[in-house]
């Protein structure tokens, strides 16, 4: 089927194309509302999709992007990502403050769907987007075809659909982590993890788990998965899984430092000694991980770098400049005090 | 001297009063790069500011919302307030939801002048603005004449410029706070605060807490006030000069959690204990609070609540709804595990 074009719509709704290029761009100042109500009602059954490419040339870059994080729910209630996990709002500083840096412009919204991004990339204009978060194949289907770059964060999918990404060495840092562990002598140690099944960032850290258990000679069977939601509230809950099953466990890999911290405060609640009674070691180095007592030892990625190089990457584009479309950021062991030698 | 309109622009540039419309509103296909730059000239020459309330009639509401979050820099190195202290990216939080649920999109970028607010007011045609955090004389001054509706958070100035606000008990929530740690027989109460000496919020805080130790006969001079910066760092710097100046105190009533959690920190890593060996109130209650061992003891401000009624307030404002201009929330004591009675 050929695309629907300006003219299309114009024919269908009676009207001129430049009576429709008016509605659509907002800046209708002589057609009446019957005009407008007809020239919308022939986009819907037409499902006409504006041309960014030509809109851009005649009215000019935006200088705005859209960072777009998912939208989550607790107890049915909508919930906020930005609000409960600190990940969230490290990350949008960084873009932020690039973006400002190089001229740019923000907006931040909580997407339910795909056609909520085609919507406001159409509607506001925006020269590009950060999308945060995982969404299911419809969305990313849905998406794949907006005529402006966009940057992901953490995919491990971006190249199927032609999107951009800013990562981290998973795999490496949930090696690095458990490595810790076994040359701290423990031998019997935890992987805790979200409870979602569909990260394929926990998958990727399951594997580099993994890679050090088998490396060292270790049988994976004696190493359990303890699921939880992957939030402070998660964590606390994992804290009683291993308490209640796994009596044996002297040690934790925790994927998120937001589930490691709830660990540490129910096991400080109940009395047990962190790491006397339990050596645990998180993933992200969020600035909280400061706050908790004893400070969390972790494998740090930079978030608010991170951010920045979203940032960069997506204007990079914006601009037409080539480069990478994947960047993988390092990951480093931060000792502080949750993890110590096993001792008979 | 009379209002420049958009009349004057086009005679000093040479163009029809139509042109200079295109080209302010970035909607210009027509004109050449050599006429923008004549009308972008005469704007400049002239002083121009676009009458938002014509252009919003002429060209729809933007349905887009500004969040203004303060600049601040550590260390001479600009850093970001929704990275630093959770206060803020609760409340964008809230914010956000709201405006999301009615229809409305937000931007958010960190402002450092008042010229900097008016020129994304009208380049981004924004219907409100929210602003967070302290600004100076100057730039309440610079915009108090935004033709948008502008709503601050716990200002204590802003009907002076005709602002619209939303607070919070401050005075009274203090007031609770040294109240509690009153009734638990602490007699000797430190007041933790901030550094800055530009908080009025701090300083309802400050009067809050002294109408306590006076009610209950204590001499204010037995009570000293301790200062740092108004972050995770001061507070360890303030539990510092807790330890080595002020010996004889057994209580503190700080006035923000994230500071408190600072205290904790210290105490707890030079093996002091909370609360037997200090009893510490917060104020704010962040999410974060839950994290620290033991759990902070704080009057609660709904932060994400504000930023909800934010949001409404503003929205109100532009469908020139009447009603408050200021509102205030209340507070509450929140009992976790950092004070207990004093014994001798």
């Amino acid at each position: 089927m050929a695309k629907v074009t300006m003219k299309d719509v114009a024919k269908r709704a009676g009207v001129s194309v430049a009576t429709v290029s008016n509605v659509l761009n907002n800046i209708d100042n002589k057609s009446n509302e019957v005009t407008q109500k007809k020239v919308l009602k022939a986009v819907k059954e037409l499902n006409y999709q504006m041309d960014m490419t030509a809109r851009s040339l005649s009215m000019g870059k935006s200088n705005l992007l859209g960072i777009f994080l998912p939208e989550v729910f607790y107890l049915d209630r909508p919930s906020s990502v930005l609000k409960d996990n600190p990940f969230f709002s490290e990350i949008v500083s960084g873009i932020e403050y690039e973006a400002r840096m190089q001229g740019y412009d923000v907006m931040i919204t909580c997407v339910k769907s795909d056609t909520h991004v085609k919507d406001l990339v159409n509607k506001r204009m925006l020269d590009g987007v950060a999308i945060l978060g995982m969404h299911d194949e419809e969305f990313w289907e849905g998406i794949k075809n907006i005529p402006v770059p966009i940057v992901l964060i953490d995919s491990y999918c971006y190249d199927k659909y032609g999107f951009c990404n800013v990562g981290t060495e998973d795999e490496q840092g949930a090696y690095l982590a458990t490595k810790h562990l076994l040359t701290l002598n423990h031998t019997n140690i935890a992987f805790v993890t979200d409870n979602s099944h569909v990260s394929e960032v926990n998958y990727q850290r399951h594997q580099g788990y993994l890679r050090a258990i088998k490396e060292s000679g270790l049988n994976e069977e004696q190493c359990p998965v303890i699921e939880a939601d992957l939030n402070f509230k998660g964590g606390i809950m994992a804290g009683h899984k291993l308490l209640n099953s796994y009596a044996h466990i002297t040690a934790a890999f925790v994927v998120a430092d937001i589930m490691a911290l709830g660990i540490i405060k129910l096991m400080n609640q109940i009395g047990k000694s962190i790491p006397k009674d339990l050596s645990i070691i998180g993933f992200d180095d969020l600035s909280v991980c400061e706050y908790s007592f004893p400070g969390l030892t972790t494998i740090r990625q930079d978030i608010y770098r991170k951010g920045i190089e979203v940032a960069k990457l997506l204007i990079n584009k914006i601009n037409g400049k080539d480069g990478n479309t994947g960047i993988i950021l390092p990951v480093e062991l931060i000792l502080r005090e949750t993890t110590i030698p096993l001792t008979d």
